[in-house]
């Protein structure tokens, strides 16, 4: 039951009306000068945020952590950014003895932090457009597989030359229009990562699952990293020599926090969108493919529980595995809610009826785009029908940890005998070192019982499929034998022992043919298959590419407009609001949670333990200047109208001065649907309250230096 | 996803800080003249809502149906009450080939309107306090079964005595303050009740058992029914030269409706709450009682559903059935998660400690009152001692329906022997007729399939329990062969065949005995452990009503204050204002929903389906006077801070003036608690809005005299 809070306070008002609209937008850095910022409530100027005269700005600040953003926030390279996000390294760093991510992890100085070695930094130093440079290389007449390999020949040799060009830094071409528009960025990347905090997971994963993409949100979801460099400055993998990277800017956090309606900014990372996509694959994603990863996903977590239970070894192994089918799983089906409620599938069918009329009303248009719509939808049907077979497949070599480890083996055998620049990006020299690490850290997630589920599982599932999948159709035609051949499969490798794949990966795929390991011999079974699929995908992403382009062309001349690129992974800015929303009729949700919303909920199951220090120093109002007086204790999480998606988790949440008021995580479960399309009234962000933030690391868990080093004058 | 509103009407000022808080109290209509109805907002005098003068007053227009309120809406008896109030009257007048469940009746004028043969209409007439004259045949020599005795024998000869000295009127005493006040109330009972109008159950049970005590509400929950009465005026059971029912006052009906903070009042007769009962009693029904009925309701609901499947005529008899299971399984979890929530238990306990302080504080006191607490907790240690297996017993009785007609056939035999005044109350003269007229209607509902698997399953539950019962030791203790037994007692058994039943009813004990039938066999083996059973409660009855009679005595000495008493089924009052709650941390519930909501939920599954005609003139805006600006489509329910509880469904619920702007049916979950304790913060009741009711009822389904005759001044 909620805790009834006195009257005085309790006056809401929610007045949607009187504050500016935010908009839809994840905009590239290119598009800051042509933005109002002050309209929009922003007392920065374009400048400020993104130096195109190549002084320090505020993106100097920002970087990315593998997959999701992060901000530094001292001039030592302490870095800010989700407990999802630094799940890996906690977990890494774990065992069933020493349990951070049960109990939390406190490096009382530099020396105590943890490298966390399949971890990355990127921080983004320049950019330019390199559409012609790119687009130059192709023609009609090629076949869509060829003009693919050839794409992505010029990319990479663009980027060789670039870092010829900036020695130290690492060039990245990226698309921002698919087959119309590429830009160049140019990053230093940090290699040595270290873990410096982290609250134990029943705060930084309060609510876990159940809570997880939902709105009201009580998760205290930070960590605290730190990147190292070299004592000469350039970057290293770890190394205790290695000193403290020092960012050419850093983050000044806001201990002030925010209030409702307040503007805000997020500056980040985010990965994907599909707002520029056709009606076919929204169709396509509602039909096929999110109603077949919902079922499969399901199918693993199920297994995965049930081979966690009663072994807290193996639930640690599994840990990172498991939120991540989980969430995508969530998401997935919050996506496929949102398209069934929605209109935005019948609206996008309704534009493109109008853009169609539109090509066909003049002879010359007509001739040349007349059909892209048409063939679009054409791949979406041939995607529709193969899906079903590919996941498995593709499911199959990332699930089965034994094949992935098997398969990676014999790809690389192969594609390093290939000249650098014809080879798959994992194996060029410049990834390859990464690529061989990030494999030797996931050896030690292997568990022989789950793998051999998995792999007979999934192959189950194929058979009812296909069951003439090249090399596997004599087991696939037998299903009840499945069971004991992959148990017999696993018991018998040994690609999961770090010595042997080290000597493996020295082999040439003619030694790796004659090695008896069954997991191997799976892999090199599959090899052909996987190769076709490949080349299915190149081929596929070719026409893809061109039609889009082609849309991008005849969209822009019907709209008479620019668009603003789908998300792609590099930086972005997004504008907006703290703001309430109304998901359901009579239901407002006010935008700021707050601790006593954590007491409540807290049961003392999972996922609702509370740490009984938290409890206690709430029971003591001992909130130091943490204490907010409009919610009668400490803000816990925010809620803002910005335009996010996956890969804005860890993004800084700015206040309207540039100063860091949160750091965001999710999204509510309505703002699934944002990959597809963008709407004021349900698109919502989620982030950690800075405030919470400080109040967990400093009073609560005692770790005052970092406040200091934050530079946070707040009495202790 | 809910369809956003334009931006102009979305502004929330949920302002819980600028009205009158409510208050906790269902008042006696004894107790309206010392109330500040002004300073609640209600502009009606005490006198104007019941006249102590004997003059024409507003609750002349309430009555209770069966367990339910309704008020009389126009002068012809027209009553408007809850459709789940209705809802046995339209189940038996439904089968598979006219099913008015699914898809509504609409009498086109009096001559077609249904009878509902099991249903009674009460009118309160007039009341005066009898505690004196009851409590004088009771002193502290008697045991506790004499005393109950004694009690029910004087009540019995209080209400004789009214009814002679008021023909045609029934008298009731009614017990206030347990085993301390109590009041004696003439009223008139009407026989003849028709069916005039109901919606289909998608409208009148929109959301079904998913929406049952929750809020958001989008349900229609109201029926329209018809007292008769003879020509001559009095009261009578059905007959065609009957005719409507003059009521001294009918309600008039407000087509505006009201907006939220408006004050409200509800009259109606509340059933049963424990607000002055024990801590002791809480954790009971914590521990034992509630766990116990949410495992037994759902394992029956369970065994229901699959009993009806397939088979519509199977699942109409069982579909009032189910509603009640259904509904009071998820009113006993939501208490259950309240007392596990709230501090209400401790709360009652620290104020119990302190009025035991109070008690030995004073040597008088102590010699009186010492024992009163631990008396109590002694009997509901007890009671929780025995009520796993007396609740499996009785609910044997219940829920097997052959068993309950065998065992009322038996039980009458015995009971009509005695004189009129000695009998339980089924079996006086003035009750009988309508106790075998509902036995009669309840045959219809038997089915053989259902009731065979219902008896083996309680009797192995049972037999887990206490193996040893009275007669049943043998099928008890070999739970293997239940199954095969039960069904060949159900096979054979006849009690359900309405002729039999009639002449059973005219047997004798002795003759009784001679039937071979199994069930009525089985149910007099079970006779002697149910008359145990039956002395067990009465002598539990007097000493709890003792026991309370003192602790109320004390109570009210150490707090110098007089108490409400508990709900007991009379006339109440209640009053609040139109109001938004907040049932968890930053979300906030406002008080009024609309007909986008009814269209957002409906996904065309049960219990989410919408009529077609609904949704056209949604979509055509076709909302005639019933349109509201603010929530810009047709109000559908509402929220308001009044005190209720099972027995206020149907109840009128007034604006200032009094008149009628919806009828109330649910409450919110949290709410559930609110029969333990009332809170501001939490309690909140639902009703269906007027306008909703008048536009399904006129333009949506055509029944445009129903609106004339309750003189709504409406174009059409």
């Amino acid at each position: 039951m909620h805790t009834p809070k006195p009257y005085a306070i309790l006056i809401f008002h929610v007045l949607f009306c009187s504050i500016a609209a935010a908009e839809e937008g994840m905009f590239p850095m290119s598009e800051l000068g042509k933005l109002d910022l002050a309209a929009k409530g922003i007392e920065l100027t374009a400048e400020q945020l993104f130096s195109t005269a190549g002084e320090t700005s505020l993106v100097d600040g920002v970087c990315r952590v593998n997959g999701c953003t992060g901000s530094f926030v001292s001039p030592l390279g302490l870095i800010i950014t989700n407990h999802h996000c630094a799940y890996g390294a906690i977990q890494k760093a774990s065992s069933a003895t020493q349990d951070y991510l049960t109990n939390g992890f406190v490096a009382a100085n530099q020396a105590a932090e943890i490298p966390a070695p399949d971890y990355t930094v990127r921080v983004t130093e320049d950019y330019r457009d390199v559409s012609q440079q790119v687009l130059e290389v192709v023609d009609d007449s090629m076949s869509f597989l060829e003009r693919t390999q050839a794409l992505e020949k010029r990319r990479k040799e663009l980027e060789a030359a670039a870092e010829v060009e900036h020695p130290g830094l690492r060039a990245e071409v990226a698309e921002m229009f698919t087959g119309k528009t590429y830009v160049l960025f140019l990053y230093t990347y940090l290699k040595d990562i270290r873990l410096v905090f982290a609250p134990p997971q029943s705060i930084g994963n309060f609510g876990g699952e159940e809570d997880n993409w939902m709105w009201p949100r009580h998760t205290g979801d930070f960590s605290f990293m730190r990147a190292y460099v070299a004592p000469d400055g350039s970057s290293a993998t770890f190394n205790s020599a290695n000193v403290p990277y020092q960012p050419k800017r850093f983050v000044q956090v806001e201990p002030q926090g925010v209030a409702e309606h307040d503007a805000v900014f997020l500056l980040g990372y985010p990965g994907r969108t599909a707002r520029h996509k056709t009606a076919s694959f929204l169709k396509y994603e509602q039909d096929v493919r999110l109603p077949l990863v919902v079922d499969l996903y399901n199918w693993e977590i199920d297994l995965l529980t049930n081979a966690g239970e009663n072994d807290r070894e193996v639930e640690i192994k599994h840990a990172s595995r498991m939120r991540s089918l989980a969430n995508v799983e969530k998401r997935s089906r919050g996506q496929l809610k949102g398209l069934h409620r929605t209109d935005i599938l019948a609206q996008r069918t309704a534009r493109e009826l109008e853009l169609q009329q539109f090509i066909m009303s003049d002879p010359q248009r007509a001739e040349r785009y007349g059909e892209v719509l048409s063939k679009l939808d054409a791949v979406y049907d041939e995607l529709s029908a193969e899906t079903p077979r590919e996941l498995h497949l593709s499911h199959l070599r990332s699930a089965c940890q034994s094949l992935s480890f098997a398969h990676f083996i014999i790809d690389a055998a192969h594609q390093r005998q290939l000249p650098d620049l014809e080879r798959e990006e994992p194996y060029m020299d410049r990834n390859y070192e990464q690529s061989v690490q990030r494999l030797m850290v996931s050896l030690s997630d292997f568990d022989a019982n789950s793998d051999a589920r998995v792999l007979a599982g999934i192959l189950q599932r194929l058979a009812t499929l296909d069951n003439s999948i090249n090399g596997l159709a004599s087991i696939l035609q037998k299903p009840d034998e499945i069971e004991a051949t992959t148990a017999a499969w696993i018991a018998g490798t040994q690609v999961q022992q770090p010595e042997l794949v080290q000597q493996l990966l020295q082999k040439t795929p003619t030694e790796l043919e004659k090695t008896s390991d069954p997991m191997l011999q799976l892999a090199l079974t599959l090899y052909p298959t996987y190769l076709e699929m490949r080349e299915t995908d190149k081929r596929r992403d070719g026409e893809l590419s061109q039609l889009y382009g082609s849309l991008i062309d005849i969209k822009q001349r019907f709209l008479s407009t620019n668009f603003v690129p789908d998300a792609n992974g590099t930086l972005r800015m997004t504008i907006g609001r703290v703001a309430a929303y109304s998901p359901e009729d009579a239901v407002i949700k006010t935008p700021i949670t707050s601790l006593s919303g954590v007491i409540d909920k807290t049961t003392g199951v999972e996922p609702f333990i509370t740490p009984q220090i938290v409890q206690d120093k709430y029971r003591a109002k001992d909130f130091g200047p943490f204490y907010n007086q409009q919610i009668d204790d400490v803000p816990v999480a925010i809620l803002y109208d910005t335009d996010t998606t996956g890969g804005n988790s860890g993004s800084p949440i700015f206040n309207a001065h540039g100063r860091l008021v949160g750091v965001n995580f999710d999204r509510c479960f309505e703002a699934t649907i944002n990959d597809f399309a963008w709407n004021q009234s349900y698109s919502r962000s989620i982030g950690v309250d800075i405030r919470y933030v400080l109040w967990i690391t400093g009073p609560v868990y005692g770790a005052n230096h970092l406040l200091d080093e934050m530079g946070c004058d707040v009495p202790k």
